[in-house]
C-alpha cells in the first residue's frame, strides 16, 4: 500500500503529483469512456491499466527518472496516456509541435535532450530527415495506425501497442518531489531559437484544480463539469491542450479525441459522441460554423472556449446563432497556459443584455482563482483599473514556467521584479477584466505613456466614413513617439470627411473618456490603400518604414 | 505592488497562502454581501477593508508573526474576519470551543501559548474564572454586542470595533512560507488532556480548492456554487466550520452568520436571506425539521451537509419530505476536516431509486479529490473493497494535521506507516464508498479479524421480532474475542422466535454475504431490557462488564 513506510509519528508529506489526479478519476468514474475517433474506446479503468503498461514498457526501454520522452502524435488516447504515464514515472514528457520545420524540431529535441521518441507512423518521414543529427535519442517507439512507409531507413525499437501488451498491468509509480519537472515544450517567436518552457507536477496539479473551479464552481455561462463530454480542438502538443485533458480526467468526464482535424469527422464526433465542451483557435471555429454540414447538426449543447487569437464579435455572434456558447480563454505557452476566462461574474448574470454579453465574451477575461495580473508602466508600477490606461501585462500564478530551459538571458527578460512579463499590452477595467490590445512591439510609446494601436483603430472605425485604419508610432523629438493614424474611407464616403474632421472625431472620443487625451494623433493620413502582408494582415513594419 | 522585489530572471515562487483566496473573492464578488443576523451587513469589499483594519489593530496591540490569537465568538462576520486577518499576518488563529469546561479552556489556551484573546462580551464571566492562570495572555479584545458585565474584574485592552476604527485601511500582509501555521484548536477525547491540532496556509488552501471542486464541479445532488447563499450551522470554532467559510469566500457567495443558534432566528434567516447551503450535526437538523415553524416556511431550496454523528435514514427521509437535500460529510478534527461526501457519482444519477439514494446519502462517503483512504487490518494491510471487510480507517490528504502540538507520544499513535489512523473502523464497498461502523474501542476483534458491532446490530434488527440489539465482544480463549448479541423482542413478538432462531437468521445473512461468516455469534442472549446510559445510549461498558 504505502510506497514508503514511515516510522510512527512521522506524517505523510503529501506531494501534489499527477498520479493523485488519476487516483481521484478512478474513484469517481471508473466506467466512463475515453474515445479515439471511430477506432478505439476504453473505460478509465482500462486507461489506468494502459498507463501502467506504458510506464512498464518505457521502463523496459531504459527510461528512468529525469529522462525526457518526446511525443509526436495527433490528439488521441495514446497522447492522453503519455500525459500521465511519462511524468508519473518521474520522466519528462516533451510535446512536439509537428507543424514546425524539420530544423526547428531537430533543435527542440536536441535542446530538450530527449532520449526516447514516441511517434505516429505518419511522421516517420519527417523524423527520417533529422534522425542522424538527434544526438541524445536512443530509442524510437512507433504508433502504427496507417501504413508505415517501409523506406524510412529508421531503426524502430518498439511498436506502441506491442510495448503495452508485453508490459505488466501494474507499475509502481514513485512518490516524487512535487517540484519534479513533468512536461516541456518549445515556444517559437518571430526571431531567435525556440524557447523551452517546462512545468512541474505541483504546477500542473494546481493549474488543474484552479481551472476546474473556474469552469465548474462559478455559476455563469459555458460551464464544464463532470456530466460534460470533452473533445479538444487545440492540439495536445499545444500547451497540454490548455490543460483541459487533466481537468477532464479529474472530473471523470467522457473524453473524445479526434485525431487529425477533419471538419466532417469533428462534426460527426460532436453528434455521435454527444460532445458538449471544446476549445480551439478562432480559425477552427470559423471553419466549423461556416461548414455547410454545421447547418445540418444540432450544436446547441456545445460550449467552446476560444484562445490563441482574438475572438471577434462577428465570429462570436455567428456561433451564438447556431446555439453554441463561446467565450475567450487567455494564456501563453509560459503560463501552462490558462490565466483568464471571459465569462460574466455570477453577480452580472441577468443584468447583461445580448450586446453587453457579446462584448464581454470577446474580452481577454477575469483571472482564474489564484492568478494575479496587472498592467504596468515601464517602471513596473501598476496602472489604474480604469479600462483605458495601457501597460504591459504581468502575471503571478502557481503555474508559470520558472525559466526558459538553459536560456538565462531570455529568462531575465521574462521574469522581472517578481512578475512574469507577458510581452502583451492592454488595460484592465473597473470590474477586473483584462483586454489585451497589442503585442508590446506594436504599441506606441509617447512621453512615458503607452497607446494601444488597437484602441486607436477601434475608435476611428466607429466613424461612419472609415473603411480601414492602422495606427503606428512615428519618431518624435519631444515625446519619443507620437501616434499616426493611416485611414482609408468607404468608396461612397470619399468626400464625407477630411483629416481635420477625423482628428476632431478622435478629440471628442478623448473628451468622452474612450481614449486618453495624449492618444489623440496630431496627424491622420488619408490613403487609397493600406499596405498588407501576403496573408492579408496589416503590414505595420512597412508602414513604419514608409511614414516615419 | 510586489511585496518583495526580485532580481531579473528570478521567478516568483508562488506560495499557497490564505490571502490569495481572498484576492480571488474580491475580483469575483466585491459587491456580494456578508450578513450577521439582523444586525450587520457589508460587502466583500468592506470585509476586505475590515480584515486589513483588524490586522492593523492587532499589530498595534503587539501581535507579530508566530503569535497565537485565541478567538471566542458566536458565528459572525467578526469570526470570518479573524479567519483571514490573523493567519494573513503570519499569526495563528486559535478557535476556542466555549462549550468546554473552564478548566479545559484554560488548559488549551495555555498549551497553545496564546498571547491575545478576542472574546465576545457574553463569555467574559467564563474568562474571569481562569484569567489569572492564563500564563501567556497579554491582551484582551472584547466584542461588545450585548451588555458587558461590569463586575468581571478583567483588564480589557481594546474593544473590537474601536480597534478596527482606529486602524488604517490597508495592512501590508507578508508573503509567508506556505507551511506557516495558520490555525489551531483542540480536540477532546473521553480520556486525557485535549490535543492540539493545527493547519498551515498550504493545507487550508488545498482543502478549500478540493472541497470547492467536490461541491461544484461534479454534477450530482446538493451542489454548492457561487450563486448559493451560505449559512453555517456548525460552530466556526469547530474545525473552521468544516472549512466552508473559506470555500464560500473563494466562490464569492453571499454569506449569512447566525450568531447564537436559536431555531426561530435560524429559520427566519433562511427565509429572509434566501439561505440555500448549510451544514450541521443531526441534532440541529432534527431540531429544525421538528420545529412547528419549519412547516410554515419553504425549505425546498435548502441543501444541508450532515456530519459529526451518523445521519439516520429516518432523519434524512424527514428532511427530504420538507424538500431539503441532505447528505453526509465526514472528517475529524485532525483532518481539517473534510475527507468524504456521500453524494452519488455523476454516472449513478438517474440510476438510483429513492430508497437507493436514501441509503447512499447516509453512508460515510466517497473521498473528495486528492484524498486517499483505506481500511486496514492490524498489520496495516489494506482490506478488499467488498463492503464487508472491516478494518481501521486510515487517510492521506494534503491537509491532515502533521502532529498533535507538543504531544509526540500521541502523534506516534496518530501517524503510523505514513497513514493517519482515524480510530474509526468501517468498510469500503466496490464503488469506493466508505461506511464507518464503530469507534475502534467498540469493535469486536476475533482471530485477527474485526467485526463491526453496528453491522451485527443492523443485521439482527431486520428480523421482524427484534426490538433492540447490542453487539459486544466477549473474551474467548481461542479467538481472543467472540461476538455476543444481546437482544430485546417487541412486546407482541415475545414468543415468535428464540435464541436458536435468531442465530439461524444471522447464519442465513452470512450465507447471503451480508456479514462475514466469522461474524455469526455463537451466543445470542434474549433479555428484558438493555443497559443504557443517562442520555439513553447503549451502555456497552456496562454490558461488557455484566456479560463477559
Amino acid at each position: 500500500m504505502a510506497e514508503q513506510t514511515l516510522p510512527a509519528g512521522e506524517c505523510y508529506d503529501y506531494p501534489l503529483l499527477i498520479k493523485k489526479l488519476l487516483g481521484t478519476a478512478l474513484l469517481y468514474a471508473a466506467d466512463q469512456e475515453i474515445v479515439y475517433r471511430d477506432r478505439f474506446r476504453c473505460s478509465y479503468r482500462d486507461l489506468n491499466r494502459r498507463i501502467h503498461r506504458l510506464a512498464g514498457g518505457l521502463s523496459s526501454l531504459g527510461v528512468k527518472e529525469g529522462d525526457t520522452v518526446a511525443v509526436f502524435d495527433y490528439d488521441s488516447n495514446r497522447f492522453l496516456e503519455c500525459f500521465f504515464a511519462i511524468p508519473m514515472m518521474g520522466a519528462v514528457m516533451q510535446m512536439v509541435n509537428w507543424r514546425l520545420s524539420a530544423a526547428q524540431i531537430e533543435y527542440t529535441i536536441n535542446h530538450a535532450e530527449a532520449r526516447v521518441i514516441i511517434i505516429n507512423g505518419d511522421f516517420l518521414p519527417l523524423l527520417a530527415q533529422i534522425r542522424e543529427r538527434l544526438t541524445w535519442v536512443e530509442k524510437i517507439v512507433v504508433i502504427v495506425e496507417n501504413e508505415v512507409p517501409q523506406e524510412c531507413g529508421l531503426t524502430i525499437d518498439a511498436e506502441y501497442e506491442s510495448l503495452l501488451a508485453a508490459a505488466a498491468d501494474t507499475y509502481n509509480f514513485p512518490d516524487l518531489d512535487e517540484n519534479t519537472k513533468a512536461t516541456t515544450f518549445y515556444t517559437t517567436g518571430t526571431t531567435g531559437d525556440p524557447k523551452g518552457v517546462h512545468f512541474s507536477h505541483r504546477q500542473l496539479v494546481l493549474h488543474t484544480l484552479s481551472l476546474a473551479i473556474a469552469l465548474g464552481s462559478y455559476e455563469t455561462i459555458g460551464r464544464f463539469r463532470s456530466n460534460d463530454v470533452y473533445m479538444p480542438l487545440t492540439p495536445m502538443f499545444h500547451v497540454h491542450a490548455w490543460g483541459l485533458p487533466y481537468v477532464a480526467t479529474l472530473l471523470g468526464t467522457k473524453q473524445v479525441y479526434p485525431g487529425r482535424y477533419e471538419p466532417e469527422m469533428l462534426l460527426r464526433l460532436i453528434v455521435t459522441e454527444g460532445v458538449t465542451a471544446s476549445h480551439c483557435v478562432p480559425t477552427i471555429l470559423q471553419m466549423l460554423v461556416t461548414s455547410p454540414a454545421a447547418r445540418q447538426v444540432d450544436l446547441s449543447r456545445w460550449k467552446v472556449i476560444i484562445g490563441g487569437a482574438k475572438l471577434s464579435t462577428g465570429l462570436a455572434a455567428a456561433a451564438q446563432e447556431l446555439g453554441i456558447v463561446v467565450y475567450t480563454g487567455y494564456g501563453m505557452s509560459e503560463t501552462c497556459p490558462v490565466i483568464s476566462l471571459s465569462t460574466p461574474k455570477t453577480t452580472m448574470l441577468g443584468r447583461l443584455n445580448d450586446d453587453q454579453l457579446l462584448n464581454l465574451v470577446v474580452k481577454t477575461g477575469l483571472p482564474i482563482p489564484l492568478v494575479e495580473f496587472e498592467v504596468v508602466d515601464l517602471d513596473g508600477t501598476p496602472l489604474p483599473h480604469d479600462g483605458v490606461s495601457v501597460g504591459e501585462v504581468v502575471f503571478r500564478a502557481p503555474w508559470l514556467t520558472k525559466d526558459y530551459f538553459k536560456s538565462p538571458a531570455k529568462t531575465r527578460e521574462l521574469w522581472r521584479d517578481g512578475w512574469l512579463h507577458s510581452g502583451d499590452v492592454g488595460h484592465i477595467d473597473a470590474d477586473g477584466y483584462l483586454q489585451v490590445t497589442d503585442r508590446i512591439k506594436d504599441v506606441i510609446k509617447t512621453g512615458g505613456e503607452w497607446i494601444s494601436s488597437l484602441d486607436l483603430e477601434n475608435c476611428i472605425s466607429r466613424h461612419p466614413a472609415v473603411l480601414e485604419a492602422a495606427a503606428i508610432g512615428v519618431p518624435d523629438d519631444k515625446w519619443g513617439e507620437r501616434p499616426l493614424l493611416i485611414v482609408t474611407l468607404k468608396p461612397d464616403q470619399q468626400s464625407a470627411v477630411d483629416s481635420d474632421g477625423l482628428r476632431e472625431f478622435m478629440a471628442e472620443a478623448a473628451r468622452q473618456g474612450l481614449i486618453p487625451r495624449y492618444a489623440v494623433p496630431e496627424r491622420i493620413l488619408l490613403v487609397e490603400q493600406l499596405p498588407k502582408t501576403s496573408v492579408g494582415k496589416l503590414n505595420k513594419r512597412a508602414m513604419r518604414k514608409e511614414f516615419s
